[in-house]
């Protein structure tokens, strides 16, 4: 069985537990608090090098990291990945843009909110939201004209787009501003397998987690 | 024929130069000065929403995006691209580490130095530098110990942490620190296919290109 070393707030494990749950995949859960060093400590540097949340392991492998190719390597065999060529590149150049035009703004600055950074530098904040507004007004020129990211079928590139989208809200960007956006959440949310990112297992404790792993 | 909007000195252009080679697909070049807005003009946005280059393109397609997506389509039919499944993510997992944890510190700082910013903000470029040693850091703790970053076998994941790794001296990073990041860079330009950074076609004018394809 796999066990997830993820955390409840995180959109970037949260997109773990999406490709979990379309899989109908059951798992152990682990809650690392990151925000706080224990994705830094020895023992947890010692399981996974990259030192980062989401890591889902099976017993005696490497864990695998990175929230996006967990995400993709889940759902590969499945109808989530494209049989299109071109279709499979525009999935992974979503799925790359996320990670570099995407998360370290709306992500970023959802942690900043939850840090009280924001307060603590306003003008610095105002400039990452404009640029988390930024990003959603991408999405929005595709979305407001086909229902998915890749076309008329959900695929692994929605899942990861949505993680951090969908919580806008938390840096004070209203989705109703991004209607095609909106609508694709509320799309994807209605699939029956969707769980939303308060749903995971009760969590197991960290260090019991880690021995379980190295028995 | 593919027709590749890039930059002589980018490296994620490089990554998609790298592909093209090990495919041996010849190909039109057309340099697009992005750091002086050439890829925000209204022309190029209508070709490519993303703004961005790297951007391959096809006469009658939209193009394609992101370069470490655009690497991986060349190449998913290819040896670069692991038969084995657990393989596979690994590779995607550097790809994606590559685009949030390292392209950000190592080209960034990189960029900065090209525009004279390390001068002007020595502080913050010093610490922009420790981030991106950090990154190098990470690669060598894996490339003392094995060829290839997903073992004995060259993947896309080795020419996509290549195009910035083998450059940190621009930055003041000298490889002979990291011996295993250095020795993989010598395993890696040996390859027979293999073209430097600076090798490319002639470049086309930017308008003529974009109206060839129009056509």
């Amino acid at each position: 069985m796999y066990t997830l070393f993820g955390n409840a707030t995180s959109g970037n494990c949260y997109k773990v537990r999406l490709a979990l749950a379309y899989r109908g995949q059951p798992y152990r859960y682990v809650d690392v608090d990151s925000l706080h060093g224990q994705t830094r400590s020895p023992a947890f540097l010692a399981f996974n090098p990259f030192g980062k949340i989401p890591a889902l392991a099976q017993s005696g492998q490497p864990p695998m990291v990175e929230s996006n190719a967990i995400a993709w390597s889940l759902l590969e065999a499945t109808p989530l990945w494209p049989d299109d060529a071109r279709a499979r590149q525009s999935c992974l150049a979503w799925m790359f843009w996320e990670q570099y035009s995407h998360e370290p703004k709306v992500a970023v600055a959802r942690s900043w909110v939850k840090l009280g950074r924001d307060r603590e530098q306003p003008q610095a904040f105002a400039t990452l939201r404009d640029e988390a507004s930024g990003a959603l007004d991408h999405m929005e020129r595709l979305l407001s004209k086909q229902p998915y990211l890749i076309g008329d079928a959900v695929s692994v590139a929605d899942l990861c787009l949505y993680a951090y989208s969908h919580k806008a809200g938390d840096i004070g960007l209203d989705l109703a501003g991004w209607p095609g956006l909106q609508a694709w959440c509320q799309r994807l949310s209605a699939q029956p397998w969707w769980v939303t990112i308060d749903d995971h297992p009760t969590p197991l404790a960290l260090d019991e987690a880690l021995a379980g792993l190295a028995n």
